[in-house]
């Protein structure tokens, strides 16, 4: 298929939720992709069986704290240094983009960087949701090392990166992206399409797509959400406090959510590293990462990113599965929620909540 | 000429001199480059005009807090990394290195370095002395941009960079030395030997034989010190306080010597960013960068690094000029007294103290 201005309303909807708070917000994101797409034309969406399997495919997209990048925007021409940083260094032509992580800003701008630089988009990414963290992909999760990341400013500054594994990627990255002023934008795990049989999330774009639809086409757009994810509604309430701080590369904070209606006299609380990691009521867990949560406005279902959470806003939860690698014992060590430092082991949102996935 | 293993003594004791305490401890380089040079044979020392003018000069040597360097050590390793690296990137042949500071354990190193790969050494560094940050070099003074800097440490991380200026050079390879642990392996200013003529401080290393030589020879060490820099001897006396904290990539603090004899009842207090920067008394400056200030021993005139210096030492402080590069309006924006936060001008050393050069 292919990507034009009519999917992105359906698309940044879409990847907002997968987002659960992070990847960046996407209204800036998707003015982006829009202007891309008016000036250089559709983007074509591809899967690997259209590629040839020794060609490199290069996962991209921003990495920071998505409270810097709402102001600190980019040039435009990152993806161009991006690709020919890649392509100098490989010796080798990239042949298709693919989204890092589909969740927030981060889904739509590798649609614009493809419209830009004329390369097809891979329908896959390495979460199926936005995690915080460089080494919480799943080229990771089945064994892969990050042979090559790029990073790049809107000044040109360039630096890649060989890493010894994805924690060490983790760090490096993230000490860059901290000097380039909190953000930057990076190509990281290039690959081939041969190496990325088996190693990717295939389908996500398209997922994001299909979620952002059955929003828009729904008369009741929580309820069209949670039976486009499979999810369930956990609170519906008010936002009544909200902690957040940029530190070390990463906004950190909680939300705190006030029940109203139904839910009157519960308060929960999401704690948050980019994204939205968990979510405790009076110290017990109601769902985790790598689970993916979600804060929604509770009349549009338009999900809410961690850096624009703020007080009285009337939200849902919603909760629903991870991609299956997430929940592979390789996958719980990188982004389940010991990863994150909690004490705790992950138990799946539907056993929680005994809802069918 | 060779540089052989019956050099050392005297090239240690050279580079401890113009590292004006920083450019890392001489011992533990004296002793890698002895072995080196045990293992490999003698290594052979080159200027500009013995090499190709498109032949790939590779100025090395390690960035970070001295503090740290004197016990997280190199694997030994890591110059073939970083040489790998320069040639992928470049697709082009490494001709010689050359010492990126010739003061301290950062003059050593590169023998030790040319000796494993087998290249030779260039008579020259970036400096003629040691600086504590990445700008700080004649390459910048002279205009060239950080066309290629690559970093590895001992766990076999490797970053390259393609910084805009010297200014973010600096910014970016501080915080990836941080990263890994406080100190790294470093090519910086890789360039041409056409591109070297007049970037670079020629005769560094046959200077820092020369000025060990004319210690050990003499009767009176400190006499054929002063006389081998054409230095004055601003202070004998004993250490009465060292601050040092290891922060943001760098050693910092000052050290406060307690004159006696002659100088029986003066109080001079020394600032340090890894090498010394300023010597003061009684808030009056007696020296200062991009002037050489060096403490070394009262009786064997060995300089001190900053990171040994210590309380009860019975110390000289000399100070020196420097190359005069570094007294041109862009050598004192990049190194004088205000690069490093300080409110006053630079006064040459000879100006201050009367002597001649």
């Amino acid at each position: 298929m292919r990507i034009g201005v009519e999917h992105l309303t359906a698309l940044s909807r879409g990847c907002a939720v997968l987002g659960t708070g992070g990847g960046g917000e996407v209204d800036t994101s998707t003015l982006i992709a829009r202007q891309a797409l008016d000036d250089y034309g559709p983007v074509t969406l591809v899967t690997l069986d259209d590629l040839p399997d020794d060609g490199l495919i290069m996962p991209v997209g921003m990495i920071g704290a998505p409270s810097v990048s709402i102001e600190k925007l980019s040039s435009g021409n990152e993806i161009d240094i991006l690709r020919t940083a890649v392509e100098e260094i490989t010796g080798q032509p990239v042949v298709a983009l693919m989204v890092g992580e589909i969740g927030g800003g981060n889904g739509l701008l590798p649609v614009a960087w493809a419209a830009k630089t004329g390369l097809p988009l891979l329908d896959a990414d390495g979460m199926g949701r936005a995690f915080p963290q460089v080494d919480m992909v799943s080229m990771n999760v089945v064994g892969l090392p990050p042979q090559l990341i790029v990073m790049a400013d809107e000044r040109e500054n360039v630096v890649s990166i060989r890493a010894q594994d994805g924690v060490w990627a983790e760090l490096i990255a993230r000490s860059i992206s901290d000097v380039f002023g909190g953000s930057a934008a990076m190509a990281d795990y290039v690959m081939t399409v041969a190496t990325a049989r088996g190693a990717i999330v295939e389908g996500s774009v398209t997922l994001a797509l299909r979620i952002g639809r059955a929003v828009l086409d729904a008369v009741e757009p929580i309820d069209g959400l949670l039976e486009a994810v499979d999810g369930v509604n956990l609170i519906e309430g008010k936002v009544v406090d909200v902690l957040r701080r940029t530190a070390g590369g990463f906004v950190r904070g909680s939300v705190s959510i006030e029940g109203y209606g139904r839910d009157a006299g519960r308060l929960v609380r999401i704690e948050v590293q980019n994204e939205n990691l968990v979510l405790t009521e009076d110290g017990r867990v109601l769902a985790s990462v790598p689970d993916l949560i979600t804060v929604v406005d509770s009349q549009t279902a338009d999900a809410i990113a961690t850096e624009l959470v703020r007080y009285g806003q009337r939200v849902c939860v919603i909760a629903f599965a991870c991609n299956p690698i997430w929940r592979s014992e390789r996958g719980l060590q990188i982004a389940g929620p010991r990863a994150f430092g909690y004490d705790f082991d992950f138990v799946p949102v539907e056993e929680l909540h005994g809802i069918g996935i």
